[in-house]
């Protein structure tokens, strides 16, 4: 079906003809309380942009790949990993997540933490990390408190 | 210079290290009160991610081209020429304008219209309607009354 030219927001954060669907394949990786919605998909387009809304306390997974993200903050607050370093984050700011860095969006205690996310239509397949590179990430006190995996 | 991890919003819709330009080159095209911010643009990316601002009763310029764009309205209201159909827009609706149609964004009168559009990084030049394109489009009051050209 091609895309209509304009798709209101009917909820918050929700469209008509956008479906809200699993982050991930259960089980495919560790991951707790995501929703994903493909806001565009074209050929015609050399990226994607999703939103991704993460429920409180939850977190999307540990992982790197070669293809990068670009990240707007829409909803809610929340701490993001970026390679060694942990940041908070509030709507609008701008999340960068270079190629092969590691990277995990977790959610505040206090509503969901929602984001666009714009990929490269084609891309590779994210990796999860081995117990040596958890090892690594997690000899950094504050990593270890923040990440889930 | 790369694109730091995390750019927070400083003022509304406005980031660190990132910079408000002119829409385009003044006498380019015609257009009126619209600013442009590059939030995205990296050699990882097959596309970029801007965001430009519509003054209250200001417009983009009436163009088509190749390239398709993705938007994703973040403040304000107005309106949106997408092919031969007129739609109102306000925060959080989609917009998506395939290759080669004519589209224009008008802002209200009551506040500014911002928007994210994503668009491929490799692109093809805007076209700019003929007097024979205008004719044509403004067979249909709505869209004469609409159109800025």
């Amino acid at each position: 079906m091609s895309t209509p030219p304009v798709r209101p927001q009917l909820d918050h954060l929700r469209w008509r003809d956008v479906e809200v669907v699993a982050y991930k394949r259960e089980g495919a990786a560790p991951f707790r309380d995501v929703t994903r919605q493909v806001l565009f998909e074209d050929p015609a387009l050399a990226c994607q942009l999703r939103y991704f809304e993460v429920a409180p306390g939850g977190h999307t997974t540990l992982e790197r790949h070669e293809h990068a993200h670009a990240v707007v903050i829409e909803r809610g607050r929340g701490r993001v990993l970026v390679g060694d370093a942990i940041h908070d984050i509030a709507p609008h700011d701008l999340v960068h997540v270079p190629p092969m860095t590691w990277h995990q969006f977790v959610a505040g205690d206090d509503g969901p933490l929602g984001f666009l996310c714009m990929v490269n239509a084609k891309r590779d397949r994210p990796q999860l990390p081995t117990q040596e590179d958890l090892a690594q990430l997690r000899a950094d006190p504050a990593i270890a408190a923040l990440v889930r995996a």
